[in-house]
């Protein structure tokens, strides 16, 4: 690993020399946040000042900003901007006004684990840092605020090297939903293709266009084709006739959590190109950050699956309504893949491989 | 074989109880068709009366009438709503007008089997009766018209009778794209569910949506809920947990074009489907008239895939286009689902076991 470590600087140079990485941003004055709007995406790329909390919130809940990193990180810049504006106050004022405009975001989006993730810990700055007061205490949610960013980057940036270790030039990926740079930083289950771009290898990435969401579709072959990727759009029942013809050498996949036997929640429809994957002999990587591992879960079994409104399916981007309304639809948001179809893990601290259950637990043993 | 036979005519009123099957008929005053204007489905049931040629060229153009059996009944039925305005013509002007309307009609989907098929064979029946005369080549034409269509109806309701007879009460079957009556008559793949409703017996069917034309978002579950089947709509990417979920105890699949050796095309994603089912124990059948059995074409290898529109994923339906603009697309419009795959295929002379090679050859000289 130390090999990834010391280059990591150059590693993101040529991610951003193709990708779009600059999806949330503060700006100069740090009155506000810049961000790309993910709702006018596939069809334009449109920057938005984000000036306060009102903006913040209507941001995560219209999906101008989506992908759990990336609402982590812009929660952390939107407290920082917010409270900067009330360094005067006194300490207990500016708790009391940071607890409610904390309360309010998290709202936005109350099953977004990242988002809570990251208002908790900007809320720990303030309330551990009481004895330096307010203006030292705004100072330290800047840096928490950059420290949140950069570690989502540097997680990528090694997710996008372990990955791209498994590719070789002329590969043919399938890869399903969106973990790149406008979810992600830098991007974790599509980063690796963008590093192959930045380094003039050739791959061909097939991209499932994951309904009902449509995340492959829009934000996917979006963010590859403009950086010059070689990507085909396929409808998700397609995946069976592609591998069959030979095009694809692997496959790569995100993570929402795994369990601690290896089995792996992502994107519904993930479990469905495992299963086709190993059919015709290829390869499935997972690839995710180790804060989705949850060593507490033991099997798949044990991980709920959030239903979603049937209206995703029925009508919604529709002209009209492409099904009977009212019937009957079953909406699950992810599935579950059976550890026994992964042929690795790519994390940021390397590429676990079978057993998962015996390897997963040594990685987490040598953390601590 | 010969228990079905003697109660088709109770079948037929069976399904007539549940399922719209009036979608083609000819009126009364043999004036017009009246068909079901696909188009309008699922938002609303709408009949319309087609009185001319141009007007039945438009309805096979614009999908009004769509499936490959429906488009050839409406077609011997439009030959012979055209015909008997011409009774008082000589026998060659007749006949060029005939060749000239087949030809125009022909044209309004060039790649549809069925309808060159209907309308040779209505050609026939001119050209083969020239000494009888016009006014009994017009009553020669509506035999034939009728004939067309009671045939299919035929061929539907014993394939609902085989298909039936692999399902017990409480079955859960998970079914792709569209082959219901609105499509077939009186419905091949789908049309034991509708049977099973008329006797009273609960199967619980999980309807993919088939993308990217939605053929199971808005017509399987729109003729499955009306009758009422207990119908769920899903994405094409959620086959893989229903099955997993234990829902699904038989895969019911159509068939475009089956090969010598029991390999089959069908819908986009079929074999995705099949692939999924091996995997989780089910059995999967495909349900089709002996008609799509080519017994020149050795295997699934000798079957053209037709590639379609990149805009149907890219654009239609959509309010606003769903990926970027000329992005690469992969759009077949069907794949092959290895004969290992299947467990059985359901025609209308019953139900072909493996080996699939022997016993289709079987089949096909005890015919003759």
């Amino acid at each position: 690993m130390s090999n990834i470590q010391v280059s990591l600087n150059k590693t993101k140079k040529e991610i951003e020399s193709v990708g779009i990485t600059d999806n949330i941003a503060l700006s100069d004055d740090e009155e506000s946040i810049v961000i790309i709007d993910q709702v006018k995406i596939p069809n334009s790329l449109e920057y938005k000042k984000i000036t306060d909390l009102q903006s913040a919130y209507q941001a995560i809940k219209k999906l101008e900003v989506r992908g759990a990193p990336a609402i982590g990180i812009f929660a952390g810049y939107t407290m920082y901007m917010l409270a900067r504006r009330n360094k005067d106050l006194s300490y207990e004022d500016f708790l009391a006004r940071f607890k409610a405009d904390k309360e309010y975001l998290n709202s936005s989006r109350p099953t977004a684990v990242n988002l809570s993730w990251a208002l908790n810990r900007m809320e720990k700055v303030v309330t551990e840092n009481r004895e330096e007061g307010v203006s030292a205490i705004v100072e330290k949610l800047k840096e928490e605020a950059f420290a949140i960013h950069n570690e989502d980057i540097e997680m990528c940036l090694k997710i996008c090297e372990y990955g791209l270790s498994l590719l070789k030039d002329g590969d043919g990926v399938l890869t399903h939903c969106n973990a790149g740079p406008l979810a992600t930083s830098y991007g974790t289950a599509q980063g690796p293709f963008l590093l192959a771009k930045a380094r003039g290898m050739n791959i061909r990435v097939f991209a499932d266009e994951t309904r009902p969401l449509l995340q492959g579709a829009r934000l996917t072959s979006f963010e590859l084709s403009r950086a010059g990727v070689d990507v085909t759009l396929i409808c998700d029942n397609m995946a069976s006739i592609v591998m069959k013809n030979g095009w694809i050498n692997a496959c790569f996949v995100g993570c929402d959590r795994i369990a601690a036997n290896g089995d792996v929640a992502n994107k519904i429809g993930t479990s469905g190109v495992a299963i086709l994957a190993k059919h015709y002999g290829i390869p499935v990587y997972s690839l995710g950050p180790t804060s989705t591992v949850d060593m507490n879960c033991p099997d798949g079994d044990h991980i709920k699956i959030e239903l979603r409104d049937p209206d995703e399916i029925r009508t919604m981007w529709y002209e009209k309504p492409m099904a009977p309304a009212g019937v009957k639809c079953y909406n699950p948001s992810f599935d579950v893949t059976d550890h026994s179809l992964l042929s690795g893990i790519v994390t940021e601290k390397g590429i676990i491989y079978p057993p998962f259950d015996v390897n997963l637990k040594k990685l987490f043993n040598e953390d601590h």
